[in-house]
């Protein structure tokens, strides 16, 4: 697993309020002879249960560039793991592969609350991109009500590049998409990678391009989409049932 | 229907900062005369797009008391239903009535999400209750896509009742709990309304007690439960799927 640091918050103000906001804080450097609203913020820290280090400020001024008015929070990292860490979890638990792939989700709380849904219908991992849509910040990590912890996440360069992997290792990769097949009537027990889109333009053209298949949820009213959490957790759960079933009735 | 005002925002600042973050304002009373930061106020109005009334200073504190500052802001209101009025939805249409019932869903994101998937998956309304949630605000109007301009809304007073009161229109009331039967094995295709508890607790005991019968979705990891759109989701695109089965094979 490799760890990526979701990286800082720089500044007197900002810090405050990020404490103060509830932010998770993993360590916080204060300049020495530091002055003015720096107790403030010690107090709030020690209230915060943050651990506070005292460095000198050229120190600070090396993690975050000057005019860092003597505060540098540290903000809590989430470990990422590889695309190859999720197979291998399937393959542990002996099952087929179950991978669900945001295509650019910038919203922390639909990714949170994909991360939940996600580990409550026995996915193995969730595969975000690098750029352009949200990490694990801490906004994730408390929608996800702590589903994080639990979860392997791969954040990803390029998601039609994952997508090829994917394939290559014998998943089926489905995109959720209003052109497609109904949901419930594919086949979704073997290995597979459901793709949902952003929140603003859905999938990507090329990353569609190389799924295998469209699912399409049924849409009965004036709304031509659903929010991209909802839409994850009824395709989820769509494979959840038709897995839980198979092992009913072999 | 009746018009239910969502409120209005009275002061200089207060105002000033609603426009700022976007809030939708239907209309901005300004009392004649009035001066300082009025200017400001108008100008920001006007680029917002927001109608501006000049009144006499009486007419304003009739509406909002005195203490206003010369400036008060009518918020966009929601219309809300009654439960008559979405049971006669269903009836025009021909349906079995399919309600959503939120026992206390704070988040205005969460009530969002669920107006819009509801409209998605066909339900005739959805029933919230009139303290301690989330009411029809600019902020769930944003994460409903504008869902909520096509789904029927109504806001009563205590959610016992009205589950009795849809009882006693012959409905089945399921509850979304975990100590139930698995979801997709109960059959959902008849008058149905689903009831989804609130973020923190759940479904309140009075009203769980009320309910004829609970809905477990499949947990499978160490979560205990899913966010309440994803859950309210998965439940009512279950619905869904079941009806659609149903018209197919008759």
């Amino acid at each position: 697993m490799k760890e990526t640091a979701e990286g800082m918050i720089v500044g007197r103000n900002p810090v405050i309020e990020a404490m103060n906001a509830g932010r998770e804080i993993e360590k916080l450097f204060i300049a020495k002879g530091a002055e003015g609203s720096i107790k403030k913020i010690a107090a709030i820290a020690k209230d915060n249960g943050v651990p506070v280090h005292y460095e000198e400020k050229q120190v600070l001024d090396r993690l975050s560039g000057s005019g860092n008015q003597g505060v540098v929070a540290i903000v809590l990292a989430h470990s990422y793991c590889e695309v190859e860490d999720i197979m291998a979890l399937a393959e542990e638990r002996g099952e087929d592969p179950f991978v669900v792939i945001l295509d650019g989700v910038e919203d922390p709380h639909n990714l949170g609350a994909v991360i939940r849904t996600a580990e409550a219908a026995g996915a193995h991992g969730v595969i975000i991109p690098k750029r352009r849509a949200a990490g694990i910040t801490a906004a994730a990590v408390k929608a996800s009500a702590g589903a994080t912890e639990h979860m392997l996440c791969a954040k990803v360069p390029n998601i039609a590049q994952a997508v090829e992997k994917l394939k290559s290792m014998g998943l089926w990769i489905a995109a959720c998409d209003m052109d497609g097949q109904l949901y419930y009537e594919a086949d979704l027990t073997g290995g597979i990678g459901l793709v949902v889109g952003s929140e603003g333009t859905g999938i990507g053209k090329l990353v569609k391009e190389k799924c295998d298949f469209v699912l399409a949820i049924t849409m009965k009213g004036k709304i031509s989409s659903l929010n991209a959490s909802n839409a994850a957790a009824v395709l989820m759960y769509e494979v959840r049932r038709q897995r839980d079933g198979k092992q009913k009735n072999p």
